[in-house]
């Protein structure tokens, strides 16, 4: 959490270690539904394996200007960048306030941007265009790619899919988050039943670059499925705050399900 | 939260009005397990977008009066209505003390009470009397319609149904609660997988009148179902605190789910 | 919690009476993920219902000393016995730290050692010398049988089950934990939907001794058949710190679902 080493607990247990914040690989993403500041405190602890917290959707939208103005300053004084949710700014877009949403996100301390179009149609051009203002206005970008509604998801080919991340890389995303949602069921990578499209995953790791794309994984299934494929560093968002630590422990081996499988293939 | 108009956060963004408390329609009751009061305390920055909070069950009985009514001077500092347990007020009846359920209500600030019957026969007659005297002690009076065991509530008759929230309505109950428990599945107007079924939900709303009745929606997809079908205001319970904020999200259009969804079908 | 009688709250309302801590029967193990301080504060309304927190797994590993011994402080302070996980111990043993961990778990105030080989094989004997070890060394010892690999869990026999549980026991653990871990699907006594295999789970009862066994029952359908089959003073494991609260009044007949159907059967 500080800068100054400490004394972890049971540190003669060996495990493996990973890169300090900040990071470029292995990220966490967590997803911020709207909790209290007690909440967050309570997450602070585990501040160290968490890079980025979203503001999910529009819930920012419900509070106090205070409130949340406290909420990203702890999370600052922790290290950790603040996020828009994707679909926040789809709805500024289809205002056309995506002036006053950046200028907004600079005043009250929003660092990262996500750049998606899950509800609204979007164009590529138009997209690219929105992340580069983004980008040149100083924001950390991230760009999703994929829709909310499953059936308008399925019909978004795996072509169009790397099509477009390359385009918004080009643009300026520093990296490319395949849509999940919340849920995590029959969207993106994931079937009906939240099971891994591993053949899909690995279709996109090679032709985007694995280092380059964050998986929503809200499940702990998702995330070992993620981490058998493609390595303990992995980046990994739509995190729930109360998992942030047991995904850490699949990371490092120190849970059932990840001990003695993991190598550090992704590097 | 508090009586002065307080800066929101990107206020620029158009959302969907809302009316303010007290409200007459779209009431949010949320269901408490036994949180404690950081828990509550973290809650509290969603407080207007909550009408009431039932302590579910018994659960109240475990804990010392002193921390129950922290917790309920907590709640009512931020403008939000504590109920009973319908459960308890069963037992309380069973155990021949409504009398002094009521009295120890008044005592340590509960101001609805819940009159149900899900677990106790209790004849329409006596349930209605149960209300009256509720009410004629100046209490909030919900009463819930449905059995909790899912074998025993399939056996209550649409029109069973409705006869008893008629007479609970006339004797002087403020929402006709239906019954979904924690769980939200078998029971009511929601199938074994959850979903809900629309005929039902229809013919209770045109029969006892929408702006009566509060469906207990514990899933998202619940509430995202019964505001596609009676609007943006539907009355809805037994919500988990970590989904308060959630919820109103779906309810202004601010989350896929809704986003260009919603009429004000509902007035 | 504290020692003094506090005045409950709705005294007047009968409900079966449960053994003080420290309890010989009835006890609750609860599972921490990796709470923060809030949380465990939140939760310490509750703990005359918590015999044991666990700190899941290798979760410890990832905080710093100061944290976890500031966690487990407060745990102390309220009556409630800190254990490590199993996993983490298993750990030690392989990288051969078995007497280091004992020691530090001393030097942290951990009181209580759990027991295990669910991830690498540990023969009866040697299992046995450990638990032999911890008791020695005055640790409140428990033992795990299961395999945390459906797999390999589904391998083990009823009668190898019962001489391990009996073998450890001879050893000097206190209490025999049937593994079902976070999730309780396809492990032990719960089959594939995470319902109860009550034909296994008396065979057990009845060889091992009820009152020796703590069950691992993360779900309310499965603490609920657990007491139906062994009456409400049945110890159960692996509970979510949200469901302390709902538990016990599972285990007073205040909650629907086991409202005027448990009887004493157990002691």
């Amino acid at each position: 959490m500080a800068k100054k080493p400490e004394q972890m607990a049971f540190d003669f247990i060996d495990i493996p270690s990973r890169s300090e914040k900040p990071r470029s690989k292995g990220l966490v993403m967590v997803l911020d539904k709207g909790m209290g500041i007690e909440q967050g405190l309570s997450l602070m602890p585990a501040a160290a394996y968490i890079d980025i917290i979203k503001l999910g959707w529009g819930t920012a939208r419900l509070f106090s200007e205070a409130f949340i103005r406290e909420k990203i300053t702890l999370f600052k004084r922790h290290g950790i960048i603040v996020s828009n949710g994707g679909t926040f700014l789809e709805i500024a877009y289809q205002q056309n306030k995506i002036d006053l949403f950046f200028e907004y996100c600079h005043h009250i301390g929003i660092e990262a941007v996500e750049v998606s179009n899950g509800i609204i149609d979007i164009s590529r051009q138009i997209k690219a265009a929105i992340i580069r203002r983004a980008a040149s206005q100083g924001f950390f970008v991230m760009s999703e790619v994929g829709k909310k509604d499953p059936a308008r998801d399925h019909q978004l080919s795996l072509q169009e899919r790397v099509t477009e991340a390359k385009s918004d890389l080009d643009a300026g995303a520093q990296f490319i988050i395949i849509e999940a949602r919340e849920g995590g069921r029959s969207l993106g990578v994931y079937d009906d039943t939240g099971a891994l499209k591993q053949e899909m995953a690995r279709f996109l790791a090679e032709k985007i670059g694995i280092d380059k794309i964050m998986f929503e994984a809200p499940d702990k299934s998702q995330q070992t499925q993620l981490m058998m494929l493609f390595g303990r560093d992995v980046n990994l968002g739509n995190i729930r705050p109360d998992d942030v630590i047991p995904l850490e422990t699949l990371r490092r081996g120190i849970r059932g399900d990840t001990f003695g499988k993991l190598q550090d293939r992704h590097r």
